[in-house]
């Protein structure tokens, strides 16, 4: 019987036009669970659940649900923008998402998803 | 300016009756979030906030919310029970709460109360 391993954590820091970002990656079997932060904070929390009855040959698409922190349109944009690929990759697991940026420009976030893969845990 | 740190986070493992546990705790400025795992899932979300407005001399009541998956009355009763110290060691911040437990036994709830301890990022 294999040892059951310890809950795999990865994380990584970098600036990002001058905003100190960090990013967190753990894996769990249900749920790969992110956090994103300019502010050291969980700040909006975001479910991304692939739907298991849509989508095409491309794969499944993604239903977000914020859990916690304020719900705007653009948070789910962010939170499927960064999170989809995560959970295409982890075999269509769900992610959880913590979402706190001072700045969602294009630049950012295709750093941010750049950071997520180099903490790739699943 | 001090430089802003990296995301704290401390886990331990242990085994109690025979069953593998995992305790995952990682401090946020806005919440401590601590992952009990016998299955390796994030399993049940609970989020454990002060209340401001209630409370004695011993301190504030604590108000219970399962953000994913089932809700049962007895999930409200473990989350206050493991997590109102923590939340009272970090100046009553609030705390996100991952439970999937197989054993619920006093014992157990004992034991991993002293594993959190062990893992203070707070």
């Amino acid at each position: 019987m294999d040892p059951q391993p310890i809950i795999r954590s990865k994380q990584t820091e970098n600036t990002i036009k001058g905003i100190q970002t960090q990013v967190v990656c753990t894996e769990f079997s249900n749920y790969i669970f992110i956090v994103l932060t300019q502010y050291g904070k969980i700040g909006t929390l975001v479910s991304i659940t692939p739907d298991t009855k849509s989508g095409d040959i491309s794969g499944p698409l993604h239903t977000t649900k914020v859990l916690l922190g304020k719900d705007e349109p653009l948070t789910h944009v962010y939170a499927k923008n960064v999170a989809t690929f995560v959970s295409q990759e982890a075999g269509n697991r769900p992610v959880l998402l913590g979402l706190s940026l001072k700045d969602n420009s294009a630049e950012t976030m295709k750093t941010v998803k750049d950071m997520i893969k180099s903490c790739k845990v699943w």
